[in-house]
């Protein structure tokens, strides 16, 4: 896989998120303590010599990355898992090197006295099955990018379909490798959201609580498999994806930036848009009256997202991961569910509206189980539950104090 | 231009709105009368020598199609001009035969009894320039398609910018032609919103009435902005478009298909999806789960929608009217409006949400001008402002006879 991979600095996703961060810092100021020591981190991998996909299908030589913050007790109970998203890592807090550029992604609420307090938990997070970031040196993922032993070149779309829960069932070898005999809570959000849910339905009584942030519920909904297709179609669209058969004659590196330009404009909001680029050109030398090539603020910016977030990123791999998204549906196994639960939506979330969380707890309580709702306000979209989390600090901290 | 077109029967434009309002069939049928005669209409043909736009460039031999609906008055003061949103034509109502297999978009509102009701107005609809539908035989249009006299071959890239207010201005000179002395109104969707609204700000005194339906208001927002630039790019990323020079080699279709399709999920909504395709396979034999390439219902749907609306379109018209619609800004002259506002914004919209229009009508208010705002209830999206217009009726009704 080394050989595929342009090999970047160690930040390179930490500095992608802190770009689409732009306009959330204040968002992000509140929940972090002034006088906390840096929380550090170091990234390991774990392997299984094989496994076998709840599809049925064998592969060899599976390995995944992973990082912890915080101590296992004596017991093994105090463990959380925190499962990434959609476009994420396993980097979840921390920093690798005091000189990092940002930290991991929910580093607000995840530190010594923080919302998730590592004084008192054992962290893991994971990198998933075909994780999107193959080119982030500090991600160890298996997917289609990966070579097949068998043949000794990357498995492309010959990889077998995986979904949600073959990750899920791979961080749970993990999470027994190191000892730990119950997870007190699994917090994810989207994609990490539906990794949260497949935990409480897969293990029932190895989870006691969920914390799904913006989550779609118990399934994910026709609007966001629609969504997922058209996040995927510019890369099939580009000549250079050749049916997933590029490692040999190069990336479809601009299918890649107008599929990651469209995450980026499809997880935020107008409210977001507006207040961030205003309506202006991109450069002010430059009407956009004056040229048909000629371009405003926020199509420049966007375009730049996407290009600088393609950096890290493998084609297949997005494409496998888009359908393990669109596989996720547990509707018909909530009754098997035992873990308490809140959601945490987004009030400005155009993927997962808030109303799904909602009609997910209503079902659960249904069903005689424990589901709270709590709504992150803001107009920063779906990433508002990535990047405006601190928000929600005090209602994470009173859920884990259950 | 003629040349470059292939051939369709003349409905091909009302199919694929046909197409899109699946679902919808029951929120346009309260408003028709049981035992109404059909409205039968036909095309006609606008022609200018020459044109000069805002900008400052002059263009040859400027046509649009048009039809028009009842019969003017003797004192010229009972028109209504209907303008045409992004992906339509000026084919608002009726029928050209009475085998076409749908009426014009908006036939529910307009006809003898209805709202807009042709016993006692005269309304006019134009193609717009740069429409978009060049392929649709029953549509004119002048823009990037067109063969440019001086050099016998089409614009392409060297078609001037036009803004929506240079359509405004041939058809204002098109309404002049046809004896209208005062328009009693002005109501269009979407695209057609923002010409109502230049209508008002180029000609204060001519217009006395304005409608916008699902409109951003007094300026595209910045998000739009951003939304348009997604719309156009899968043509750009298509090597068949070659900078906008493919009228001898051949049309970018797959990327029209593409931006087609994004347009299509981003004019809906998730409750739309979920009702009209569900959580199901596109074909029962192959589950999505079994192999990479089997699809959804819902993006198997919108991927066929995205391919039956780019049959009529051409790639740079296209193009050259996504930055006209970015172009839309008349804040700076809100100040000249004499014409009474009423906006109808869409409740589930998502391109244009009806805050964008609760804002504008106050800043019209604040400035001593009458603006009322109705939000059209629904989950059907933007595309609601067209296809569910009837639920508008009665108040369409009555703002007509203040």
């Amino acid at each position: 896989m080394k050989t595929i991979r342009t090999l970047l600095g160690a930040s390179a996703t930490a500095l992608t998120l802190a770009f689409i961060a732009t306009g959330n810092a204040q968002a992000q100021a509140p929940a972090a303590p002034a006088a906390a020591a840096p929380l550090m981190t170091e990234k390991k991998v774990f392997s299984l010599p094989s496994y076998t996909t709840f599809g049925g299908k064998t592969i060899k030589n599976v390995k995944v990355g992973y990082e912890t913050y915080g101590t296992l007790n004596a017991k093994g109970d105090n463990a959380i898992f925190v499962p990434h998203f959609y476009t994420g890592t396993s980097h979840a807090a921390g920093k690798y090197k005091a000189a990092d550029a940002a930290a991991g992604y929910w580093d607000v609420i995840i530190g010594a006295g923080k919302p998730i307090d590592t004084d008192k938990f054992f962290v893991i997070s994971a990198d998933t099955l075909s994780n999107l970031n193959t080119k982030d040196p500090m991600v160890t993922t298996t997917g289609p990018s990966s070579i097949n032993a068998d043949t000794g070149k990357p498995y492309g779309m010959s990889f077998p379909v995986i979904a949600m829960r073959d990750s899920v069932a791979v961080h749970k070898a993990l999470v027994d490798s190191l000892g730990v005999k119950k997870l007190y809570a699994v917090m994810g959000a989207s994609g990490g959201s539906l990794q949260t849910v497949e935990w409480t339905v897969l293990y029932p009584d190895f989870v006691d609580r969920a914390i799904p942030v913006i989550s779609p519920g118990l399934s994910i909904s026709p609007w966001a498999v629609a969504l997922l297709d058209i996040w995927v179609a510019p890369i099939k669209a580009d000549p250079k994806w050749n049916n997933g058969d590029y490692y040999a004659t190069g990336e479809p590196l601009d299918g890649i930036a107008l599929a990651l330009k469209l995450v980026t404009i499809t997880t935020r909001h107008w409210g977001w848009v507006e207040k961030t680029f205003g309506y202006k050109p991109a450069d002010a030398t430059k009407p956009p009256v004056e040229a048909i090539g000629n371009r405003f603020a926020s199509e420049d910016a966007l375009t730049k997202a996407g290009i600088a977030r393609a950096v890290t990123t493998d084609a297949n791999n997005y494409i496998y991961m888009a359908k393990a998204n669109q596989l996720f549906n547990v509707e018909d196994e909530a009754a098997k569910i035992k873990a308490k639960f809140l959601f945490l939506p987004a009030q400005s979330d155009l993927v997962f509206p808030p109303e799904m969380a909602k009609k997910a707890a209503e079902k659960l309580r249904g069903l005689g189980k424990s589901a709270d709702v709590f709504v992150i306000e803001g107009d920063g979209g779906h990433l508002d539950g990535v990047l405006a989390i601190a928000k929600a600090s005090d209602v994470i901290r009173a859920f884990l104090a259950k």
